[in-house]
């Protein structure tokens, strides 16, 4: 396997940066205009150079412009507590995995390769459509489709939830303190939006981030 | 039915512009560093000017800065010829139509519109393989997957070749004076590279193109 790597710079995607360290040789960052995007970056730079994988950072300028979310510079408040339908729907950037995916796949013919890795996790499944296996394997059958080598899509952590990504991530030796989840996107993780309270729940025992609450 | 059409402004996307001209809401033209682009944009935001229809360019500089091709500024000579894979393929932008799909979804569930209207056809199948009707079909199916509100991919040209579609358009009063072909980009028409010969023959009988050749 020759892989290209969807990564943020958040939890999910640098465990599974450490997961397939042998087999990436690409990992690519997308910078979407998300209140976020600049912290993640930092962190996603940082990871790839201590592992030595080749990393590009992709401006989508076009979705701060155009699209409605408020995860996005220039949206609405980022909402408080747990992860759940009602409060975080307006932090959904729509098809966000589908646009990251494609340009991926494109990247990874025009280089060689010929696997796409992301790390949605199970507990995306209620919120985000473009999370869910069904999204993730109708997407693998068009790029198997769409391209001259077939390259498909992995998404190792697609059934899993991220307290188990955690755990994984513990053994694999990941300094999560080298990761960043919150999505008001301040100098130190809120502790209070919903990706935060779920960060906490998923490092609970061996957490070395600085919450602001 | 509320449509976003991916329209480049050439024979094709413009002839499905005027047939779906009722439904459309919103034209997208994707600026993705090809040498023709800015030909074909000068078109695409004429007609839509003509016909009434909100035209938006949407610049993907990361192709023409990371992807391989000679359809790009920067890549090799455009092959002249007919339309066959031996001399065609060097013009393949990876996994084109999959990222101005998916950017496409996202737009328009961000716009409140349910249906992306691309025009690919029979003609493209052999050479393009995310032009194939199972490439579509697969991204339909991921577009109805990760959106809430299912958006469907509509592909009226999938199985019918260029000179039907010129058929078509000619019924439909297009004016085809006011698209561009020519994969070189140049003034003129230049006659000899696939997209003017295939071009030359679908237009046959009526055809108001200038060619250098």
């Amino acid at each position: 396997m020759k892989a290209l790597i969807v990564y943020s710079g958040g939890l999910d995607s640098t465990t599974l940066l450490y997961e397939y360290r042998d087999s990436i040789a690409l990992a690519v960052t997308f910078d979407y205009g998300s209140k976020h995007n600049a912290k993640e970056i930092a962190f996603a730079k940082e990871n790839c150079k201590n592992l030595g994988i080749k990393h590009l950072v992709i401006p989508l300028s076009f979705i701060g412009q155009y699209f409605r979310s408020d995860l996005l510079i220039g949206g609405g408040e980022i909402p408080e507590g747990h992860y759940a339908e009602d409060n975080m729907r307006s932090t959904v950037v729509p098809f966000r995995n589908g646009i990251m995916l494609s340009v991926a796949v494109g990247l990874a013919e025009s280089n060689g390769l010929d696997t796409v890795l992301i790390a949605n996790h199970a507990g995306d499944h209620t919120i985000y459509p473009d999370c869910r296996p069904e999204f993730i394997e109708a997407f693998d059958a068009a790029a198997v489709a769409g391209t001259f080598e077939g390259i498909r899509i992995l998404s190792p952590y697609c059934n899993i939830d991220k307290r188990a990504i955690a755990l994984r991530g513990r053994d694999l030796g990941v300094d999560y303190s080298m990761t960043y989840s919150c999505y008001k996107g301040g100098e130190h993780h809120c502790g209070r939006c919903g990706t935060c309270v779920e960060r906490k729940e998923a490092l609970e025992g061996f957490d070395p981030t600085l919450y602001d609450n």
